[in-house]
C-alpha cells in the first residue's frame, strides 16, 4: 500500500490556542485548509513581510511535500486597516473637480501590491493558491456582520457597527489566543476612536460609516461606510476555507486584538471556533530593537538586495534573506544584525556548494561500512523528523550542514563513497535535493551567473599581463579587441592594474 | 517655457465611435484615464492577450511619453464571462460533504492570474495603474443595475434583471461602434440564454439569479445571484476614472455585443457616454484562419517561449513576440507564421544591435554636412510624428530601420560620424535611446549575458589554443584549471577542436 509521507512523518505543531505542541489531523485528510494574514499595502515590503511570507512558505511547502493537499488563502488587506495612513498622505490635494484629480486609494495599493508581489518573487515564495483582497470582499462582509447582529454580538450606533466584546465574554472565554484578559483591558489604556458610540472601550468596529470626506466608502443596509479591519479575514477565511478550517498563521503581533477579534466574529456569525490550530511566528528585531520608522532602523526589502541604508554594510542576496530567516525556527525571535547576514551567507554558500559537489560525486559500492551507512541513513530521516517536528528548519539546517561535511568528506577522500551502498547513497541524494530545494525554497542565486561571468573576464586580464610581461603582444591586444566587441572594455590603470566596465 | 512633448507632437487617434482620425484632447490634461477590457482568466494566456497587453502597452507608454498623466485600468474577468467553463470543468466532481471539496473558481482564477501576469512581464509590460477584478466589485455593480432599473432601462424577471434595448434604441442610436443595426439582430440568430424571460431576445443580463448548483453567487437585492458579464466593465472604469473618462480600449472582437452594451448601459445608469476615443486593436490570425482550439491552432505563450508545439519550428523569445506585434499598425491585422516569427526575430537583432553600435559611437565635430546633418535630423523627427499620428509603431520602427542603417554606416566609415553636430548627434542617440526602450519597450534579451559569457568562454579557448600551439603549457593549464573552478569544464574533442560544458 502507498501511504502519504504524513502518516510515515507524522506532524506536530504547537498551537497558539493550547499552548501545546499537538499532533496534526486536519478535518479532511489529505485536504488541508490554511489562512494567513497577508500584508497592508501602503508602503514597500520590509523585513517583517518577508518573515511572515517566507515562515509560511516553508510550512506550506512541507505541507504538500508530505502528500497534503494544501488550500492556502493569504491575503491582501487594502481598506479599513490602512485607510488613515492613504487618507492622510493626500486628502489636503483631492480637489473636487475632476474625477481623475482625486486620489485613488486603488492606486496606491496595487503599487505596493505589485512591489510586495516582486520581493516575494524574489524571495523565491510560491504564491498562495488564492490572494483574496478585502476590497473585494465588502459583501461577505456586510453579510457576516448582518448575522453577527442577528445573534445579538453586536450593535448599531449612528451608522457603525460594533462587536459587543462584553456580551461575548459572558458566555466565551476571551483571550485563548493572547492570554489577555478583558478585565484588565478595560482598565488599561483607552481607544479613543469611537469612544463615545461604544458600550466598552474594548468593543472593536465591525462597520464605520464614512465621513464625507472619506474616499473608499460602499452602501450598506447601515449606510455608506467602510469595514472595519479585524472583520475581512473572518470573510475571506469562510468564504474560501469553510466556518471551520485548519490552520490560521500569523505574526505573535497580530494575537491581540486581530486574531481575539477574529475568534469573537466567528463565534457571533457562526457559533464556531474559526480554526483547529493557530501558528504564529515570531518577530524580527534589528540590533536587538523593535524595528520602526520613526528610530531609523527600518529597513526595507529592497534596501537589503541592493544595500542601500546607512545601517548596512553591503547588499544581501534574496537568497541570503531566505536562508536568514529559516537558519531560526520560527517561533523564534530573530535579530537583525549585518554579522548575522553575512554568517547567513556563507551558511548558504557552504550548503549549495555541498548540493553541487553531491550532484558530482560518482558512487560504485565497494565493502560497506555499517556504521556509516547507518549514519548517513540517520541523518536523512532526522531531516524528515526536524520538520515534522513543529516544522523546526533551524534544525533541519542543522543536519543538513552534517550531511553537507560528509558529502565534502567523500569529495575530498577523507570518508570513502564506496563505503555505502547505493540505497543510500541515492536515499542522501534524494534527501538533501528534496529538503533545500523543494522544502527549503532555497536556490543558487541569478548572480552566480554574474559572479562566473566576472571570474571569466578576471582571468582574462591575468593571461593578458601575463602575455604584455612576455611582450607578446599580438595576444594581449587579441584579449583586449575581442573583449571590446563582446562589450567589455578595458582599462590599464596608471598604478599598474587593470580595470573593466561593461558598454552595454 | 517648458512645453510638455503633447503639445510639440500633438496626437490624433482613430476613434472607433467616429470611425475617423480625431485630434486627442483629453478631458482634464495633462490627465489622462484610459481603461482596457483585461483577460477572463480560466485558461492560459496566449497570442491574443499578448497583442491586446502589449498594443495598449504602447499607447500607454507614448501617452506617458508625451507628458501626460496617465491612469491606466485593466480589469481581470474573474466571473460572469467564465462561470460556465469553470462549472463544466469540475462541477461534476463537487462533493457537498467538505467546503474544502468544492471546486472553488477564485483558486483557478488565480491561477490564470498569476500565469498571465508572469506572461506579460516576460513581455515586458508594465502593470497598469489599477487592475481591478470583476468579483472585487459586485456592489458597485448592483448599485449601477440600481440605477439603470430607476431610470427605466431594464426590467427583472424571476430574480434575473435584463437591460431593456428596446427602450434604449428609441432614444438612442444603438451601434455607434460596431455598426450593428438592432433590427438585424433581433431577425438573425437568437440567443437561447434566458429566453423565455427576456422581451427581445438581444436584450441582455446585467445580473443572473443563481441556479442551487451555481458556486459563485453574491446576495443582492434580487436574491442570490452573479453578475452579467458587460456590467463589470462599466461598474470599474465609472469607479476608477468617471463616469465620461478619454480612452477605451479592447480587441475589435469586443466591440460587438460588449462595448455596445457598455454605451447603453453607462446611458441607462448615467445618461452619459462613458468614452470620448475608443480604440480597437485588430486580431492575430495563424496562417489566414482564426486561432481556436478547434482547429489545433491555439498556440499560448508558454509554447512560443518553449518552441513546444507542432505549428512551431523553433521557440520565440519574449522580446520576439513584442517585437512581431509592434511591427504592425495596431489597427492591422496580424498573421502568425514562422517565418514572420524569424523576420521579426531578425528585425529585433538589427535594431538592438544598432543601439549598442551607436552607444560605442565616439563622435567629434568636424566639417558639417548640412544634407546628412538634416536628414538625420528628419528622420529623429519623424519618430514622434509616426507615433503621434494613431500609435503608428509600424512606422516607426520602419524608420529606426533607416537609422539603424545610419548607424551602421557611421561605424563603418561609410558615412563621416564627424559630418554631423554635436546636437544631432545627442539628438539621434536620444530618440534612437528613447523610442526603442521607453516607448516600444524593447530591450536586449536576457540571453545576452548568455552570449556574452559564450563569448569570453570561446575567447580563452581560443588564447589556450593558441598556447597549446606554442607549447606554454603553464598558459594553457592555467586556462583550463581556472576555467573548472569556475565552473566551466573543457573537453579537447578527438578532432582538435575543443568543447565545453558548465559543471552547475
Amino acid at each position: 500500500m502507498d501511504h502519504a509521507l504524513y502518516t510515515k512523518y507524522p506532524l506536530s505543531v504547537v498551537n497558539s490556542l493550547t499552548r501545546q505542541k499537538e499532533v496534526f489531523e486536519p478535518i479532511n485528510p489529505p485536504l488541508v485548509g490554511m489562512y494567513l494574514c497577508g500584508p497592508t499595502v501602503y508602503g514597500d515590503p520590509h523585513l517583517g513581510h518577508a518573515r511572515s511570507a517566507v515562515n509560511f512558505d516553508v510550512i506550506f511547502r512541507y505541507l504538500a511535500f508530505l502528500g497534503y493537499k494544501v488550500r492556502y488563502v493569504r491575503n491582501i488587506t487594502d481598506v479599513g486597516h490602512l485607510e488613515d495612513e492613504v487618507a492622510g498622505a493626500g486628502e489636503d490635494k483631492v480637489s473636487k473637480k475632476a474625477r481623475l484629480e482625486k486620489l485613488e486609494p486603488m492606486e496606491i495599493v496595487q503599487l505596493y501590491t505589485y512591489r510586495y508581489r516582486d520581493a516575494l518573487r524574489l524571495l523565491n515564495v510560491l504564491p498562495p493558491s488564492i490572494e483574496p483582497s478585502a476590497t473585494g470582499h465588502i459583501i461577505e462582509q456586510i453579510e457576516i456582520i448582518q448575522s453577527i447582529l442577528k445573534h445579538g454580538y453586536a450593535y448599531e450606533v449612528n451608522g457603525s457597527i460594533y462587536f459587543d466584546l462584553g456580551k461575548y465574554a459572558q458566555e466565551q472565554e476571551y483571550g485563548q489566543i493572547s492570554g489577555k484578559v478583558l478585565e484588565d483591558l478595560q482598565s488599561g489604556s483607552r481607544q479613543t476612536e469611537g469612544l463615545d458610540e461604544k458600550r466598552s472601550p474594548h468593543d472593536f468596529a465591525l462597520w464605520k460609516k464614512a465621513n464625507p470626506e472619506h474616499i473608499m466608502r460602499w452602501d450598506s443596509p447601515w449606510g455608506e461606510g467602510f469595514p472595519g479591519w479585524h472583520l475581512e479575514c473572518t470573510a475571506m477565511s469562510t468564504k474560501y476555507l469553510g466556518e471551520t478550517f485548519d490552520i490560521h498563521g500569523g505574526g505573535l503581533d497580530l494575537q491581540f486584538p486581530h486574531h481575539e477579534a477574529e475568534v469573537a466574529q466567528s463565534y457571533g456569525a457562526f457559533h464556531n471556533h474559526p480554526a483547529n490550530y493557530w501558528i504564529h511566528h515570531n518577530l524580527i528585531t534589528i540590533d536587538g530593537q523593535k524595528m520602526s520608522k520613526s528610530k531609523g532602523n527600518f529597513i526595507t526589502l529592497d534596501q537589503l538586495f541592493t544595500g542601500d541604508h546607512a545601517l548596512l554594510v553591503q547588499a544581501y542576496s534574496p537568497a541570503t534573506i531566505r536562508f536568514f530567516i529559516l537558519q531560526a525556527h520560527y517561533r523564534s525571535p530573530v535579530d537583525f544584525s549585518n554579522e548575522a547576514l553575512q554568517a547567513a551567507e556563507k551558511g548558504l554558500t557552504r550548503l549549495l556548494n555541498a548540493q553541487e559537489t553531491l550532484g558530482k560525486l560518482n558512487h560504485q559500492s565497494g565493502t560497506i561500512d555499517e556504521k556509516l551507512n547507518k549514519e548517513i541513513n540517520q541523518l536523512c530521516e532526522q531531516c524528515y523528523w526536524e520538520m515534522s517536528d513543529d516544522f523546526n528548519t533551524a534544525k533541519l539546517i542543522a543536519v543538513l550542514f552534517d550531511l553537507s561535511s560528509k558529502i565534502n568528506g567523500f569529495n575530498h577522500q577523507k570518508l570513502d563513497l564506496a563505503a555505502i551502498s547505493t540505497e543510500t547513497f541515492q536515499h542522501l541524494r534524494k534527501t538533501f535535493q528534496d529538503f533545500i530545494s523543494e522544502v527549503l525554497g532555497l536556490q543558487a542565486e541569478a548572480t552566480n551567473d554574474t559572479q562566473q561571468k566576472e571570474g571569466l573576464i578576471e582571468l582574462l586580464i591575468s593571461i593578458r599581463n601575463q602575455a604584455r610581461a612576455n611582450k607578446d603582444f599580438a595576444t594581449s591586444d587579441q584579449i583586449r579587441d575581442q573583449l571590446k566587441e563582446l562589450g567589455v572594455q578595458l582599462k590599464d590603470e596608471k598604478a599598474g592594474s587593470t580595470t573593466y566596465s561593461f558598454t552595454n
